[in-house]
């Protein structure tokens, strides 16, 4: 029988996450922060997460408890071989592709990998009620509704009470279900720009329709935290910790591929801030480094935030500049976006790591048709054909890209191995396929 | 570290699937059918089916291309052990709470153990546009929507193209996302009762604004296929080769109980038509009736229709009376059901096996509050502490019965292993839980 589903065993989950920060060839360009920046990061990033930040460890131990925590939500996930894609597309035999399933983390994402550990890290630290005399919260913003859901979900399982998740209003509008998901473990839903924060007062006055954005919605869950007392906030992409948390997904890949005997020549999947895209494939990256094998590293994007394709400078993580500067290829901070069905791929800059490969010459890039019509089509094909759940819209770019160079190499008659990353389900994104493929 | 999620390795997948009849005290009641209704089934039910549905071999062998497509969507699925439904209803140590997780199924439910090879069977008949000169299609009717939602998923990944799907019309109008998963996999679903069939033009013609119910649409399935020659209609639950499939359940979770060195006390699950239940429990039936060990079996149903407190005698499982009599408890094919929002367990009668062992004494029932307050607080619950996806409103019912069951023995201060089944996820059915728990 073919070897369809590459499976490991709970004695293969990694038990470090990989931090690539020191193997870089220079160092990493460093934060550049106020003195007020820098006050207000150490007040509400997890002092643990923070030192995972900075770290120069390769190898960053994952604890007993969280290991435990990664079982329980179904870790190591498989990695598949997509016969089915491959037929649909008639590959020649010597064109492989495959895809890890972070699809089948139950909030929905892979998002997941890192909002455990932080939040684990924070409750470590003494938040939860009873235990602080405060009463702490975790505060979080979310685009497309992943994150958020991610972070309530992890916040539920260790037990802490008090999470308020800000959410750009155009979003909150017609999410319905992803609202609903949030609210059923536990979380409070506040619609953004709010009158909760200064920096949401200020958009208001400007303009009481602002349609909200993520860069806003990061502005007051970060003033939200700090004006609560033994609060924390929680990032779900582009800092080096959360990206180094992801890496749990490269390392699982890498030791599939090591039960394969074989290593991709092509990695893919879709980037917004960096979070999926780098986990997936930073692991791969020293290989690379090492010079030990070639391996082309895609990031596929949207049209409408294709922030690998901006400028290399220092710029702000957010809205209202809260957050120190970090040198990202960015469109710059201030920017609006037009809205796209995966909306979770929006944000202006890529993760400093990310940025920092990608001027190496080691990432590569480009987007995907603006209609997005062509990319859920790929989703459904994927879904169809693999026998797998409707993938988030933000993981379809990645199997379109999958598929686009698939086919590039069966054209150029090169024999390849191809893997991707399909990061989320989109169980709570059918009104979305609906609309794109015109579903009666 | 705990052993929490208790996993198979591939070649541990089941080989047969366990067909209980010929291990049954007295003979099973057989069907009663006029020479129409023995046309009818002979016509559009898949003859490999049939066989199975009459067959005395205890054990029947799983294709190759059925294990290769069980092992595509996820099989065998893990048991978990509940360690945070333990922790949070406080039970001591001797009290051990397992569940089995069906809801990881693609497409939502455990109905894919069933719609997989009945649909492979299909195709090896001939069934496929290109291959019969007919082009015949597949027909079929769905309740709360997760039969038709393996239905249309098992077809595209068996590549067969014509897929029409009955649906109650109260239900097809508010389930709109259900409705486009459907779709999106490549079914034409149609609000029942339709004008495609004189089954249904004679409910409409008495009743122009009749809600619809599932008697009514397995008369209009069966019509269709009796009716376009090449067809076939293919059954979400209630006969015998369908609860055959779902052995590999059981099967399953009896590998894993062997792994673990203990049985099960006490097996509890949702209980409409039968399928997931007898799926789950018919491999630890054989345990009872050879007096190995004690094991209660409890199907826990609702109050709007509980099959199981009905009469035990001769009826029809479809509305319009175009199937053959079966023994079951039965509240009677004419009866109108109050609808409720776990609509896949609202079924006028349970499955001849199910309720000949419940005759005998070997299956107990109970009925949960009519409310579903407190089910879906149990869904909730279980979802939250267990970190898990929300689970659909029927198996929501599982563990509400599986937590009755806990604290009962916690009461009692007996040692118990208490196993239940989650058999769907409830993606698709958070409107619910935020009706039913008042989520803002």
């Amino acid at each position: 029988m073919k070897v369809r589903r590459i499976d490991l065993r709970q004695s293969d989950l990694p038990l470090y996450w990989y931090n690539i920060v020191p193997s870089l060839p220079t160092p990493l360009p460093q934060m550049i922060a106020t003195q007020k920046q820098q006050e207000l990061l150490q007040k509400v990033i997890v002092p643990e997460c923070l030192k995972q930040e900075m770290s120069n460890d390769s190898l960053i131990s994952i604890p007993d408890e969280l290991l435990d925590l990664y079982i329980q939500i179904g870790r190591p996930r498989p990695l598949f071989r997509a016969y089915g894609l491959e037929e649909t597309l008639d590959l020649p035999s010597n064109i492989h592709l495959y895809y890890k399933a972070e699809f089948l983390s139950p909030p929905g994402s892979h998002k997941l990998n890192t909002a455990l550990p932080q939040i684990y890290f924070a409750k470590k630290c003494g938040l939860s009620r009873g235990v602080t005399a405060t009463g702490g919260r975790i505060t979080t913003e979310t685009g497309a509704g992943q994150w958020g859901s991610a972070v309530a979900f992890a916040a539920r399982l260790l037990n802490i009470p008090d999470i308020t998740i800000y959410w750009p209003k155009n979003i909150y509008d017609w999410k319905h279900e992803r609202k609903i998901f949030m609210e059923f473990y536990g979380a409070k839903v506040i619609s953004s720009p709010s009158a909760n924060t200064s920096a949401g007062k200020s958009v208001l006055e400007e303009d009481p329709d602002h349609p909200g954005d993520l860069g806003v919605a990061i502005s007051e869950g970060l003033e939200d935290a700090a004006s609560h007392k033994g609060s924390f906030y929680v990032l779900g992409s582009v800092l080096n910790h959360v990206l180094l948390h992801q890496t749990i997904i490269g390392l699982e890949t890498l030791a599939q591929f090591n039960i394969l005997g074989e290593l991709p020549d092509i990695m893919v999947s879709c980037l917004g801030g960096g979070s999926n895209f780098g986990g997936f494939v930073l692991p791969f990256v020293q290989t690379v480094l090492k010079n030990e094998k070639k391996i082309r590293f895609v990031a596929v994007q949207s049209s409408s935030a294709p922030n690998l394709q901006g400028e290399y400078r220092y710029d702000n993580a957010d809205h209202a500049g809260l957050t120190p500067q970090m040198k990202m290829y960015t469109l710059g901070h201030k920017t609006k976006f037009k809205p796209i069905k995966a909306g979770g791929i929006i944000y202006h800059a890529a993760a400093p790591i990310i940025s920092y490969l990608r001027n190496l010459g080691i990432i590569e890039t480009y987007s995907a048709p603006s209609n997005e019509r062509e990319v859920f089509e790929a989703g459904r094909v994927f879904a169809q054909v693999e026998g797998q759940m409707p993938p988030a819209p933000e993981s379809a770019y990645s199997i379109w890209g999958a598929i686009k160079e698939a086919l590039d190499a069966k054209k150029k008659r090169e024999p390849k191995v191809i893997a991707f990353n399909v990061s989320g389900h989109g169980f709570l994104d059918l009104a979305a396929y609906a609309e794109k493929l015109e579903l009666r």
